[in-house]
């Protein structure tokens, strides 16, 4: 029996390259679709397409126009098999818009070397037991994954923000379902916008956003910092680091986005 | 009259967003073509097709074939033209094979809001005067551009890489001329790898690389730092900024780039 995660990423053969799927109104965010599960239900047709390499190594998403609740389609387009790795064009599309153009390429992370030569440590945060759980205007959102923020990146809510452009939370989908690489991918688009922790209030539109999964995650918490040092010309961009529970850096993404047009204020 | 750059980087309309080009055998590399400057050439061909959004916001490429100097095709497709931004897809192919996918956002950076709230300092570096040539064993790249090393990484130069992960220089175009977003890409490929850093020999290849174009740099030098933090499994990410003669952090790009398989070594 498929469980919530593999039902709301799942998606149907309909012709070579061209799959039906369902943005879930589970996840809804304000009046459109959370970008991080676009992203996954992308990668999930593509990884239903590519059973030698379900892995994503490396998607880039362009985000061309807010995503609903409803139908979709995803067509996928094979631009080069190579023996160790598939790259893919896709698009999400919904009545003939685009929502998502994609850029990907996958490989299988099982058969990938072993070797960690170096790599970013993972932040120092409480124990997921002393976080604090996310407060959203979106409960449904709180349906679908514990969010439990490090409470030295949280003064942005209580109209306090560090200055540091920081944000730094616990992560786990809230079925018992341990992360896989595509969860990893939500991850990197999980945490509302690091400017928060700078003052800017307000939803922050991706323009692009980029990841790269190193490895696949460890069965337990994932370990989630956003940040930004780049604000400028009404763009900022977000970097973002994903550990696994044995400290593991799984994920790493880079997005751009638009600075929230509401302005900068302590609330 | 055309000068070096430019006609290097050209490329003529054949039909609604099909031009012919040549990549430039002034830009071999080894048995190929140097990745940043077919970067370039699809950027300027995308640029000579939106006139009212002349600039790279950010840029995309997946390297899928090995380029070879010679003719080739760029095929580009508009995916949304908005009134701050178009986004397209793009390729760049040779014999019907494609060299590099592309996505990409352009807008035109003059029209962006000046403002700078944060960004990232530029790194402490010597004057130009005071810093090292490149030694290459492509001379026509050395014709192509000035790349002026940072002695404090440089040590893998000489058999002694420091284990930082970081090489720096300064960069600008042979022939008199000042750069542009354009050439602010091609800075952020034109490095040797920064796992020479840390002994790694050997040619290093792009499977993904995307930069961000956060300014139109001022006239002069720029400063080039690459920096790679997580070397594992096989991969590596190189991180790039880019700042201006003014300071100004002008492009910031990531990559991800396959470790040589010589292997490491301090020679």
């Amino acid at each position: 029996m498929l469980r919530e995660w593999d039902l709301h990423t799942s998606s149907v053969r309909l012709a070579d390259g061209c799959y039906a799927t369902t943005l879930h109104d589970a996840w809804s965010i304000g009046p459109g679709t959370h970008g991080g599960y676009q992203v996954a239900v992308v990668a999930s047709t593509i990884k239903e397409m590519l059973p030698h390499h379900p892995d994503p190594m490396v998607l880039s998403s362009y985000f061309l126009s807010p995503a609903q609740p409803g139908p979709a389609e995803v067509q996928v387009r094979v631009l080069r098999a190579g023996r160790g790795s598939t790259t893919v064009s896709a698009e999400l599309s919904q009545h003939g818009a685009t929502r998502l153009s994609v850029l990907a390429t996958f490989s299988s992370l099982v058969d990938q070397p072993g070797v960690i030569e170096r790599q970013m440590p993972a932040p120092a945060m409480p124990a997921p037991e002393t976080c604090v759980p996310a407060v959203r205007a979106e409960p449904q959102l709180v349906d679908r994954f514990h969010l439990l923020f490090d409470p030295s990146s949280l003064g942005w809510a209580t109209g306090s923000p560090s200055g540091e452009g920081r944000i730094q939370a616990w992560l786990r989908l809230k079925e018992d379902r341990d992360p896989d690489p595509i969860v990893a991918l939500l991850a990197c688009d999980a945490l509302p916008p690091a400017t928060l922790d700078i003052g800017h209030v307000g939803w922050a539109p991706t323009i692009e956003l980029t990841a790269h999964v190193r490895a696949i995650p460890a069965p337990g918490w994932l370990k989630v910092a956003h940040r930004t040092r780049n604000v400028a010309g009404g763009l900022f961009e977000e970097d973002c680091g994903v550990w696994d529970s044995e400290g593991r850096l799984v994920a790493q993404s880079r997005q751009l986005v638009k600075v929230p047009l509401v302005g900068v204020g302590a609330n």
